[in-house]
C-alpha cells in the first residue's frame, strides 16, 4: 500500500480520478509473446535469464502506463510458470509498482481453508507481507468460512480483495449460472460480496470487490445494481470480446465503481498494426492511453 | 515424476503397496511451530533465514516419512508466505523429495481460464515444469472449460491432478451441498473427475482424483462409490476430527483408491505428549509410521 492510512478503495478512487482512468493493466508476460529486444539470445530453458528478461519487461511496461493506469494487475501464474526465479521476478516488479504511483492487484485467485487461508492473505497483504501488494483476487469454492481468514487480514491493512463471482470464460456457467430457489449462484455470491464490502465503506465503495467478465453484460449489469458498494473488476475486455459499451454495464450512475482489465491488448500493443512503427515502450503506452481514453468516453464521470 | 514412462497413479498404487502405506504427509511449516532447533535464534523478519530452516525442517521431515509414505504434499501458502525465498525453499523441498523414494502432490488448488489455466499447469506439471511436481490440487469454480488444459498438460507427462469435490471445512456446503435437479454440486464435480479419470484408467485407478474430506463420512462412502475409478485424496483427518473409521469410507473393496492427508499430527508429532522424550525427527518418524499403521489397518488390502 502507498499509504497505510488510506484505504483500498480510498486509493482506488482517487488514483481513477486523478488519472482520468478505469483500466487496470494486466501482466501476462508470455515468454514467446515478449519482445525480440528483450529476449534477446535467451534460451527458453535459461530460467534465470528468462525471468530476468521477464521482470525487466515488466517493470519497462509498468513506467510506460503508469500514467494511464491506477492499478496494475499482474498474473501469478506466468511468473509461477518460470520457478523460484520467476517468483523472484515478481517480487521485483510488485517493489517497482510500490515505487511508481500505481496500486498492486495480485491476480492469484487463491482460496483454502482456516489457518491456510490465513497463510496466503498474510502472504500478499498482510501487514508483515513479504510481497506486499494492495489487492488479490480470491476463490469462493471453499465456501464463506473460507473467505473470513482473508477478510480479517484485508482488514488489518484496510487492503483490498476480489471475489470471483461470474468470471468471462466460456464455460463460467458451469456452477456460477446454476439456480438455487430461483437464484444464481452468482447472485448469491455477489449478496455476499456486497455484505462483506459493507463493513468498510468509504466514498460509496469497500475494500472487498468482485470480479465479473465483460463477456456477460447481461449479468455485469445486475450485478452492478446488487453490489452497489462493491468494486467490481472486469476481465475479458478487447481479446476476449468484451466491448467498451459491454463493460459500461458495470460503472455507477457517477461512472465509477470498476476497473477494466486489458492484459494483451496493452502489453503486447507492439505487435499490433495499429501501433507499428513505434519501439514496443512507446506501443505500450499509446495502447494503455488509448483504452484509458476510450473507456473513460464510455462510462467515466 | 520419478519415472516419466509410469502414470502418476501407478507410481502411486505401487508406492502405497510395497510401503503399506496409504498415508499422504502434509507439509504446512508454519514457522511459529517449528521444533526450536530449527528456529534457533532467528527472528521471523528474516525472511531468507527463515525460508532456509524452513527447507531444512521440510527435507529433515521428508527424510525422516520417507519409508512410511508413498506421497508428500507441500502446501503452497505456508511457503508464499514467506515471499520469494520461500518459494526458492518449496523448489529445494520437491527437489529432495525427488531424490527420495515418495511422489510429490502440491497442494496449490490451482484455477484460472484458458492460458493461465495452461500456464499454472505448465509452471507445476508440464514436460519442462521449473517445480517438478508429480500432481497438483486444481479448483474447479470457473468452470470445466479452465480444466482442460490442466488435464492436457498432466496427460503429457502422465502426471496427476486432484479436483476439489467436497472439501474438508465446516463451510464447505456454502455451494458443494447445493443442490440442482436433485443433484448435489459434489456428485456433479464426481461425475465429472470419474468421466476425467476414465481415459487413463491403469490397474483400476486413472490419473484424475478427487478431494473429499474425512469429515463426511457420508458424502465420502456416497463418492467412493461414484467415482469408482478416482484416487481420492481425503484431508480432515486427525486434528480436523476425521478417525480412521471415517477415512475407511473413501477406499475400494481392495483396500486400495485413496491417500489420507496427515500434516500437523505427523510434522510437529514433538510437540505431543505421546512422543515426549524423543528428538522431533523421530517423533515425526514414529507418528508417521503409527499414522500409516493405524489407516493400513483401518482400511489396507
Amino acid at each position: 500500500m502507498k499509504n497505510d492510512q488510506a484505504s483500498f478503495s480510498v486509493q482506488l478512487r482517487s488514483a481513477i480520478l486523478s488519472k482520468r482512468s478505469a483500466v487496470c493493466v494486466g501482466l501476462d508476460p508470455r515468454w514467446s509473446s515478449l519482445p525480440s529486444n528483450i529476449r534477446g539470445e535467451i534460451e527458453h530453458q535459461n530460467r534465470r535469464a528468462v525471468a530476468q528478461a521477464t521482470a525487466k519487461f515488466c517493470c519497462e511496461v509498468v513506467d510506460a502506463v503508469e500514467a494511464f493506469t491506477p492499478i496494475i494487475k499482474p498474473q501469478a501464474a506466468f511468473f509461477e510458470q518460470l520457478g523460484p526465479e520467476g517468483m523472484q521476478a515478481l517480487a521485483s516488479v510488485i517493489q517497482h509498482c510500490r515505487k511508481r504511483s500505481v496500486l498492486v492487484l495480485l491476480d492469484g485467485k487463491r482460496g483454502d481453508i482456516g489457518s491456510t487461508a490465513e497463510a496466503y492473505a498474510d502472504a500478499y497483504l498482510g501487514v508483515e507481507s513479504a510481497w506486499g501488494c494492495d489487492a488479490l483476487t480470491i476463490n469462493p469454492f471453499l465456501g464463506e468460512d473460507t473467505l473470513e481468514p482473508f477478510l480479517r487480514v484485508a482488514n488489518d491493512r484496510s487492503a483490498g480483495l476480489f471475489v470471483l463471482v461470474k468470471t468471462s470464460n466460456p464455460g463460467s456457467g458451469f456452477l456460477q449460472d446454476k439456480q438455487i430457489d430461483g437464484e444464481f449462484i452468482y447472485e448469491s455470491l455477489a449478496d455476499l460480496v456486497q455484505s462483506f464490502a459493507k463493513p468498510t465503506i468509504k466514498q460509496g465503495y469497500g475494500s472487498v470487490g468482485a470480479v465479473v467478465g465483460a463477456t456477460y453484460p447481461e449479468q455485469l449489469s445486475s450485478l452492478r445494481k446488487r453490489m452497489p458498494n462493491a468494486w467490481i473488476l472486469i476481465p475479458g475486455y478487447g481479446a476476449q470480446g468484451g466491448t467498451a459499451a459491454d463493460v459500461a454495464y458495470g460503472f455507477d450512475e457517477e461512472g465509477l465503481g470498476a476497473i477494466v482489465n486489458s492484459s494483451r491488448g496493452i502489453i503486447f500493443a507492439y505487435q499490433s498494426s495499429e501501433y507499428a512503427g513505434r519501439d514496443w515502450q512507446h506501443a505500450v503506452a499509446e495502447a494503455a492511453r488509448d483504452t484509458a481514453r476510450q473507456i473513460w468516453e464510455a462510462t467515466g464521470p
